[in-house]
């Protein structure tokens, strides 16, 4: 008997038919002797819903207002979860955020949980009943209702896992776990046993879409595994990817998988003088702008004049583009130039770490396909590099083929 | 200054075009220098389809988890609402029942209002804050959210007025008020300025469906005026109608207001024996039907053997029919007899407990448009008669007519 934590994404919750699914399946884990407690996420579509009914109502919606309207999703969604489980024989009790507590700091719309009073949950546990807990909400110290940004049900799960002990936090979703690439560009990618929460950090933050950043870190802080898998399919422990803290035999695999953002756009300026402050000068409008710049290279050319080349996400493009126009003669710049059709494909790999040549192999391989790169960035586990936008999949396939990512599983998960 | 509880009920808050409606005349008020106290429904339909989905999950939805189903309705509007007096320039703030808090007793989906604290919204109110109250929702000892029945924000907004000590209630609604019939039937049905308590629960368990019942009790227990108001129209204080505890001026007026029902059958148990306990052996069965009896009549005939009449609403009207030839045999009745095409016409006044000849007055109306009268309930200040549900309309018209109800205002609201 162990103590699972089960979270379910709006997907799997979007309709009457997938609830009392999501209800078979917790029941069944809980008939097979585990304890389980279940967090889900508002309806699919629901939080949208909400959210364009608030912008229409005020053009700037008071962020408290906000949380008090879009708690409403996971609302609805608890209760239908706890009937259905109730409904198939199993005691079960929902709880919001502000019930369990979900303690949190004051900021709405983006709060960070302070700490979970599990006494209740364990309460319940004890004598039977499943907790079915409302994911992305919390309470402040004012005991108003605060959310954690959108996607953020993931945090609850894994913040409530290590909160209450859980052998393993699983994360059903409408994928089957992490991969070594997007399936849809990669048809030979491969699914990924294992994945230590380092290497999946710097997927989530390079473009994968499967799980929320921030509740990586919890992964990493209290080492509480976390297990991907299908709410689709007939899948169980054992199964889908499982996020670990790092482990030693890891490293033996260069790349564990690669990640792929399209939308982005670069803009250089040219010619400006090459000396101190010039970077801070020339980002800092873009920041105050509340533009987040992703990579950033500066070269100094013979004439003694530097060029620096930034990426952006292609929705702040123009607004940059006039910014730097802006600037460009207090700077002392000889002009701006920019790029809105370009793409970033990164690969990520503990073993890059202890191992020299990773990225020759990754720039060879684009080399063999023609294909030119226009910016590189490293960090200790990963290597970025921008490409035209139309290359893109063709990059995606051929690093993939490179580090020999297809076929059967090279992470064992023992 | 005073302070007002202002209730919208669910479709004044229907649509965002609505809901900043209500909010421009909610700032209207506050801006004139009144405090008021929102009291809101959810969205008209809202809890229709929550409900609706809480069937579908589970043939039997558990009570507790129907009411954190059903009071994110109200959620959803007490976050629009604020956000739009914020968005108008006027500071708000939502609150929910668990927040206010609106304590109750621990009854699901028909819990009794035990107790306001009123202290959050005082500070509210003193801060020049305008709070935004759920309607309709509470919470019990164990902290669980509770929830009044269909219809009940107007008592959340009574009670909330009576604990804060407002000045008046007011309601506004899709109608402009309390008339003396039904507009629809009779076209020069007049609006009440004002009608006493005790009239308007009469009026409102005939068949009145302007106010939720339960809510008028606390008009009659600690006398905060109510006033129902149309939020479609340009109106304030001193329109609509007032409905206040008793004051000898209206005791002048024989008849204020008439209600009818429409969907009523009735059953007959011919020739039982003229005994002591045969109401109770027949009625028993059908209360623990949970079937709702209205008029009861019994009548004996001179040959020792008694007729019992009863009035049940039509959509009970096939079980109670079939109880009955259950018991035939056992209570030894001859036959039973029903009718499901009646209907009841009721007047109501404080009048009739010191003048005669009312019921009489009624009675030669009906005659003179040759209606028969089916069966007859009187109580202290009402008067129900039982007819053909053909003849209804006519009926109404006939007895509107007899108590001289069209025309100006009789009623002196001073």
């Amino acid at each position: 008997m162990a103590l699972f934590v089960q979270k379910f994404g709006g997907t799997s919750v979007g309709t009457v038919g997938r609830i009392r699914e999501v209800a078979k399946r917790v029941a069944a884990s809980v008939a097979g002797g585990d304890q389980v407690v279940v967090v889900v996420s508002a309806m699919s579509g629901e939080t949208n819903r909400l959210e364009k009914l608030g912008f229409h109502v005020a053009p700037r919606p008071t962020p408290r207002e906000m949380d008090v309207l879009l708690a409403a999703g996971e609302q609805v969604s608890v209760a239908l979860v706890a009937m259905a489980l109730i409904d198939l024989g199993r005691p079960a009790r929902s709880w919001l955020g502000t019930q369990v507590a979900i303690r949190t700091d004051a900021t709405h719309m983006k709060a960070r949980i302070a700490g979970i009073d599990v006494a209740g949950l364990r309460g319940d546990l004890d004598a039977g009943v499943t907790p079915v807990v409302a994911g992305f909400q919390g309470v402040n110290e004012a005991g108003d209702i605060t959310t954690f940004g959108r996607g953020a049900s993931d945090t609850t799960a894994i913040a409530l896992a290590a909160a209450i002990g859980a052998a393993e936090c699983q994360i059903y979703t409408d994928v089957d776990g992490v991969y070594t690439a997007d399936p849809r560009i990669v048809p030979d990618a491969r699914r990924l046993d294992a994945i230590c929460v380092d290497e999946m950090l710097e997927l989530a933050s390079l473009g994968s879409k499967v799980l929320h950043a921030r509740s990586l870190e919890f992964v990493g802080r209290y080492g509480v595994p976390m297990r991907v898998l299908s709410s689709f399919q007939d899948v169980g422990a054992g199964t889908g990817t499982l996020i670990k803290k790092e482990e030693s035999a890891m490293e033996d695999i260069l790349v564990s998988g690669l990640a792929h953002q399209r939308d982005e756009a670069k803009l250089t300026v040219i010619g400006i003088p090459d000396v101190p402050g010039m970077a801070s000068r020339i980002l800092g409008p873009i920041g105050a702008a509340s533009i987040e710049v992703d990579m950033i290279v500066q070269n100094t050319s013979a004439d003694g004049l530097a060029d620096l080349t930034f990426t952006v996400s292609r929705a702040d493009y123009e607004r940059a583009k006039e910014i730097l126009t802006d600037i460009r003669g207090a700077v002392g710049a000889r002009r701006i130039e920019g790029d809105d059709r370009i793409a970033k494909v990164s690969a990520v790999g503990l073993g890059m770490r202890s191992h020299a040549g990773v990225a020759t192999r990754m720039f060879d391989a684009l080399a063999a396909e023609n294909i030119n790169i226009q910016m590189i960035s490293t960090s200790e586990i990963k290597i970025s590099v921008v490409v035209e936008e139309r290359c893109l999949d063709q990059a995606v396939r051929a690093i993939h083929a490179a580090f020999g990512l297809q076929g059967t599983s090279a992470i064992d998960d023992s």
